[in-house]
């Protein structure tokens, strides 16, 4: 795949901040605004890879955290890597684990060189630094590598807010530097910094700075959807994509619903990851162009309909044929497999299509039409319960 | 599908006691032997109708028991039958809910004209008897509907075992009586009588010859694969498939291991159904030609092979593309979704196989030799654990 591209970021077109082009890289081609399913252990949860691929997806997650515990870096690495294990030869981006050491596991001890905490699944003890993280990134054959930052409680003082944005500028460099060192499964890599300062516009702009001074090949907005609620994360959209370089992607971690990506996505943010399609789908809840619906609800009992008309998914195209309400309401309140299976299929299909969608109307100039339509009528609670 | 056969089985070839033919009817062509998936409750569990297709199984089975409490029998009528409702066009048999509601029912009352029973889902009161099940199965539109019949103990004194035949007999006839009468869906389906009397000779042959003065389109062996052992269960086989008429499809209910069935085949019987592929598959149990493996165990964590490399399974087609066992052993280690789904799939894929190579063998006239080299390959536990 040497003659490819490493990383590539081409914009074709902007409307408003909004931005939408492509990322080239060795493994495939990125659309952007692009929205990345989580394959947190080593699968999309639910949906075989070539089922995931077929809702559009370009690129997938995977989790440092989880994968190091299980089934371990260095197995995936003799395994020949997180690609072939899986079954997934698109792009992958990795997380470096620092936000899941924090809300998951059982923390012991944070200081400069990094973290130790005990795993959530057998408490077994284990450490993460930059340079361990940027390891087993690179073990586990990340396309996309996450620099490993430092998260505190958005409840912190601006004191340690600031303390902990430092520190986490302090370990990007170290990120930088271990990802240039090489390793396995180096060449074709990219790095991403991930940009901190709470909702403060000032620790913003000073972590833009920091993290431009180093460079990476993208840049990621981190520490938002973490509680401060839709109108709070915007506000801090106003200005924080702004701050970061605008020939480079940048990614809006752990986002969203459905209406707070759109209205990232008119801020200037390229990429999305979130579990929220994946396990919705796995509790019955269905995304729809007109809000929301919980196909548990009895009201579906007898609903000859697909979840979605507009939706193109196997299962909606197909009402008569095992794609009915009244199906996966039976599936659902049975606790079918089946049932997870095709909700969380629905789900990603409706991301994919919201962000084709986005991608078309800011090619063509009618992003606020098109924003304002979509908010009008998934805001319409049709179908909520 | 007027211009189609109801229901023609054709023997294309006999290999000893063995045959090997197709039932034609008129939502598709069952080729003999056939092992039937389990679609208990309108699903083969963690499997897509399509994918459950493409294992090469002609016709599924549903459960009367399961569907009549949820989501309802007249419910499925309701939304215009099993077939569309989950997404499967091809025969399916429904069996007649007798075997669950001993199995799994709180059983409050039996007597001659049927049984009351609480549900097992939510203590709710039923009843069931030869025209109920009839009925029921009539409604969600079955392709081959099952005579309603009464299951004892197999420990049981031969008197009881004798009064239960006698009754299931007088059943039997209710059962064809309410069948002629027609109702929804009655347009293309057919009806199989069930012989019952345990593991006695005389039994099984005063059933076979009441059954045969009804006259059905097919005949079940009932009452085995309940506990009684292979070499008990192929006793009874050497004599209870030669008391059934030769030109009509003989069906052993609830078997079973692949053994079990190759040595059916040998015996005369043309069709199986049974939940330990599907099962099997969701506890992390794969099937392979040496014989069953558990996935489970350490020793497979990064065993980069498939399942079985003689399996044509999307799975083990590409063991280095998210097919190994390692990845699999993953997956179910860490009780994902997906290590359900594609164990399951495998598991079908073996059995599908194992009944494509029996006809096979049988229309070669080879099945001895077929038989033996199974039996040997499956028994040498080359893999088991």
């Amino acid at each position: 795949m040497n003659d490819k591209p490493r990383f590539d970021f081409t914009i074709h077109a902007t409307d408003g901040k909004a931005r939408t082009g492509e990322i080239a890289m060795r493994r495939g081609t990125i659309r952007t605004p692009a929205f990345m399913p989580v394959g947190t252990a080593a699968t999309v949860k639910g949906v075989k890879p070539a089922d995931v691929r077929a809702t559009g997806a370009d690129i997938i997650l995977g989790n440092t955290y989880h994968l190091m515990l299980r089934p371990g870096a260095e197995r995936v690495a003799r395994l020949g890597g997180l690609h072939g294990f899986m079954g997934w030869d698109r792009p992958i981006l990795t997380d470096s684990g620092g936000y899941q050491v924090m809300s998951l596991s059982d923390l012991t001890k944070r200081d400069e060189n990094g973290v130790t905490f005990k795993s959530h699944l057998d408490g077994s003890r284990h450490t993460l630094s930059p340079e361990r993280s940027i390891e087993i990134q690179r073990l586990l054959g990340s396309d996309i590598v996450m620099a490993f930052d430092e998260l505190v409680p958005t409840t912190s003082t601006p004191e340690v807010q600031a303390a902990a944005m430092a520190r986490s500028m302090r370990w990007a460099k170290r990120s930088r530097d271990a990802f240039d060192a090489g390793g396995v499964h180096a060449e074709g890599a990219a790095i991403f910094g991930i940009q901190q300062g709470a909702l403060d516009q000032t620790l913003r702009g000073d972590s833009a700075g920091a993290l431009i001074d180093i460079g990476f090949d993208g840049y990621a907005v981190g520490g938002l959807a973490v509680g401060e609620g839709q109108e709070a994360m915007f506000a801090c959209l106003d200005f924080a994509p702004g701050q970061l370089p605008a020939d480079k992607p940048r990614y809006l971690m752990g986002v969203g619903k459905p209406t707070d990506i759109v209205g990232a996505v008119e801020r200037g943010i390229d990429m999305f990851d979130c579990v929220l399609p994946t396990r919705s789908g796995r509790t019955g809840q269905a995304f729809t162009r007109n809000g929301p619906l919980n196909i548990r609800n009895a009201k579906f009992a007898e609903d000859t309909g697909p979840l979605d008309p507009a939706c193109g998914c196997p299962t909606c195209a197909h009402p008569e044929h095992g794609g009915s309400r009244a199906y996966l309401h039976h599936l659902v309140r049975s606790g079918e497999i089946l049932g997870a299976m095709l909700m969380t299929e629905h789900n990603l299909w409706f991301y994919q299509a919201m962000m084709a969608d986005l991608r078309a109307a800011i090619g063509e100039g009618r992003l606020k039409a098109f924003a304002d339509a979509f908010r009008q009528a998934y805001d319409s609670h049709a179908e909520r319960v």
